[in-house]
């Protein structure tokens, strides 16, 4: 209820504060008999990690995965993963220059009046590093789903948009540079943009996009749990999203039924694909694709007015190493976050019919 | 888990084809005590109406909801409201000429992937007739949460687009034309619009903007279930919808740091609302705001190529009275899911502190 | 939340107070494709209905099962089947008499201090008529499991016990009596005993014992969710139920590990059966038995001392037409609640390894 | 879905197997604000510990908590509790002997069934080493109920019976010795019983009984979720447990209404109390009490005739260090669930009416 859990049937429940001991999880419902390739989810999670390159935050965290249970001679038992990712630097931190300030645009302000207490250390619960053991489950989720293409990549930074479809591009370039752009001109400019902003001070949004290929037709749950509805809220789950949009998106109310129908081939294919690979609901074979919005990381290295616990205005400015866009770490987060859905719904659709 | 089941404490369940006896639903959840106005119930239910203007389906169907249990002298009794809408035209239709065809960008091919057997009439459980029952559970969760104010409007119908913040805007005037346009000006243009897109025999996309004020400190749970990822997946769940985006949405974006940020006022409030009234998943008492995609509806009137299920590829013409734009009857469907998503975080935030 | 809904994945919601306009429930999550024998679940109906026979309650109520959706050619269509009873005497009866007073060892009193309003009509929503709606789902489940054979009846009343193992009965004489009880010299003695007891005025307690043969191995999930700690759940929600116990039960705690062991056949089957089927809450193939505990009806047509709204003690008789022996009636319900926890479990474990 | 989750609002989360690197647990739900004393944690644990008394298994395992998250300052922040409990001997013992051996009684067979493989290492997941995360979870369940009183006790031994109602008992004396029976007289004989059986290498079964008191008025949901329901299936899901029965119990079935009736006093508490302070599935505010029934351990330092993997019969004997009864250390684990289920039912009584 308390909205740490993610999914039906393959549920993922994560704990953990930016500087308490460790954060983790639990993956429930995962079946058994899984062949585990432990280093391919380290391997996620080294995507996901600060400090790999000059773009993203500079702190160091080795972020190294430590399954508890629920595997045994390397194979999924059916009975529940426990995992942690110990928080390396939990005790070197001075946080109390932000213990009562409430910081503009993160969630300081609005955990105070929700619970009337919060581990203000690095943002606490509401830190993206929750986001880290997503990646974990993430990750044994591809493993399940293991003939599923799942490639996530950034699509703008800013005003520099990557201006082609996804079926244009070339996903196996997308970890050849640092802003995981598969258009290595465009990833130049990208990364140009964020080396200025950073610069600055300042900080800049973005958008990821996302393909899901080799899709089996019948996943998605009519009504309330539509498949481009979970992955909606999968995404705008993820810390710093403010939109999603798949298939023809917002691009689509523009459009004519005349233009937009997908006509079908004989095979069940369609000419086009604007439905985005789901129609109804549930996927219908065709590519699933989808575009998820940023915004910019909200710790900036400029001076701000902002408010204290007090009632008191303040001036305050960002400390430490913080990420001045937060695409670049976010597309195994995008990938992830689509690999825990596609697993729960898979699951699902096995009992779908008699 | 088959997906018709919405919410956790304020929880709706609907169930009904198009062309079945009735549809209905069972709130449950809703607590006691509630003074309920089953007159403002079907009032909602009859924005939502087909036939209700010339520039929707001309279908004639009374909608009247029928209240079966859980409300006693008028008020709730906490345990659940179970309700019907009696399908009028059910057994009128001749439907036989859509039984073994897939019409393009309908739910008819995914269903029959998925479950090996539908219900072809009208569209049967895919048909966005379920919503009524989404408007009817919404119109109860409005009178439990009335301090709070509603408001959806339509904001683009193809390229016509209602350029203007909502705070520009008087919302009381949306009910004031039959596209549901607080602008009478835009407005006039939309329905020109829509009629021409009729005569055609052509459909048209367009966005539901929503604006949700009064809200209340503290309601979003964190991590997965956060406000926003919540109301987007409430929102992505309605037929036909295509993006969700709340705040500053993919705008965002484009923007910086230092421009994006909402500096605080001293009450808590903030100068600017970039984040929409929601920051790190809960809501910080400023007004929440969100724009909601519709593709243009797949039923057109002209000739189309589409599959049957022989596999042949044949040609269809859409019969019947269809929506030529879904927008306007989308406004109080979108106004409900929100209802739905607020009652049930507004109870789930009375058990987040001692 | 409000406990209207059972099951996980074969999921029944009802709704409907004993004088409201109807009682009804949504089955959701039936797998598509199973061709449904309606006349089969209106059997199943019967068995529960009022008036049968001499020893239960007079009352004449059709309980005709009317399904809404979820049906199409006879056959489940993975759609939620919604379906409604008619409360054929909602009008009929005057309630003015209990409206102010709290019936000893009823529910008036604590749905009164949990809601602050009750619907006092006929019991309302605490009304075992409620139980109807189970039948049908259960009768639904039924058909779904249709290898498994779920065999309940009547094992006491009063002190009249039927002292053998069903392994000793001819479980196809239990509908050949009014009490259900396979052995018909001890029917005899519980029909006479229930007669007496209804001249009395009074009512008697008894107990129902269930079989359930030909399970598939490897139902029900560990730690939590065991096999029998959800059917002792469903057992234990049924209106006046006090106590469950499956395989050994009670009497097991007497026992000495060398005797309570089930020891192996060479085929996986063992040689006794204290387990009742279920080892570390998973089914092991053998048959699962238990045994239901059911108090005397609370309604007494004898003169109580009981409380009204306004704290004063006054005195009531029951009126009308109730069950000496809730337990005939039990049969049917017990097997209902037995087979919506296998129907459940039974998809459950479809995807519990790769 | 896989049933490693407890509750609904007040949320436990398991994982772990006996011989993995640990166990633990997730507590999601729990209230801001609640001052956590970390040492009554600890304590409650210790009464679950091995090796605490001769009559237990001599096992030794520090079972220490680690609590890595949702706590600041020793306060709960409404973030979930995440915690550990290292396996101390995890890689000590020598587990070859049973790794292709179904022991009777065990869940080797059942789990190999419906996973297909088993961490057979100490029984793995199906261990009772499981609930020390129980205990835990209990104990902070307990904090939040501090005005309840929550009292379980060993109630028989084998056929040693404490014949005594809870009201005769002082339970206050329960931890005055090593078996956990409130009489010392009764528990000498207890203690004597489980000795001779310990010298026999064999096991012996008993009960617990629990009593609930202080209990406020409306706690339960009615229909599936009633409150006793709940009970009934935590104690049922406890290792070893064959039976639960609340107020009359069993016993009442063989008593008439008008014995059985609880008749009110003005305050409307009950002159008897055999509804066992639950009505309709709601408390009345009077004590709550329930027996739950635990079979023999199945592992017995005897021989005894076994399958393996292969399909032969084989003879097998007991090794290491197991409990005669488990009946001493289930009394705090009986009281864990009780918490749980009284602690999720009051969060969820919060919100039943306006």
């Amino acid at each position: 209820m308390a909205g740490n859990t993610f999914g039906k049937i393959f549920k993922l429940t994560t704990f953990g504060e930016s500087h308490g001991k460790a954060i983790g999880g639990v993956i429930d419902g995962c079946p058994a008999g899984l062949q585990l390739d432990i280093e391919a989810v380290q391997k996620e999670l080294n995507r996901r990690k600060p400090g790999q390159s000059e773009i993203v935050t500079q702190r160091k965290e080795p972020d190294s995965v430590i399954f508890l249970s629920g595997i045994f001679e390397d194979k999924t038992t059916g009975t529940p993963i426990g995992f942690i990712i110990e928080n390396a630097d939990q005790k070197s931190k001075d946080y109390s220059h932000i213990s009562d300030v409430f910081r503009p645009s993160h969630a300081d302000y609005t955990y105070q009046e929700k619970y009337g207490i919060r581990d203000y250390r690095g943002g606490g619960r509401s830190s993206a590093r929750e986001t880290a053991c997503r990646v974990v489950a993430g990750a044994v989720a591809k493993q399940l789903l293991n003939d599923i293409k799942i490639n996530a990549y950034t699509s703008s930074v800013g005003n520099i948009n990557l201006d082609k479809s996804y079926s244009e591009l070339d996903l196996s370039k997308t970890e050849d540079n640092a802003v995981r752009c598969p258009d290595n001109g465009i990833a130049d400019q990208m990364i140009t943009k964020i080396k200025a902003i950073k610069k600055d001070g300042n900080t800049i949004g973005g958008t990821v996009s996302c393909v899901l290929q080799n899709i089996p037709k019948g996943l998605g749950e009519p009504v309330f749990d539509k498949l481009h509805a979970e992955l909606g809220k999968a995404m705008l789950s993820i810390n710093a999203v403010k939109g999603f949009e798949y298939g023809s998106g917002f691009h689509g109310t523009k459009m004519t039924g005349s233009e937009h129908n997908d006509i079908f081939n004989e095979d069940g294919s369609t000419k086009t694909n604007f439905s985005g690979g789901i129609q109804g609901g549930i996927s219908n074979g065709m590519d699933i694709y989808f575009k998820v919005a940023f915004k910019p990381v909200a710790t900036i290295m400029q001076k701000q007015q902002t408010l204290n616990k007090n009632g008191n205005l303040i001036e305050i400015q960002g400390k430490g190493r913080h990420d001045p866009c937060v695409v670049p770490r976010a597309v195994p987060i995008v990938e992830a976050m689509a690999a825990l859905v596609l697993a729960d719904y898979y699951l699902l659709n096995k009992i779908s019919k008699i």
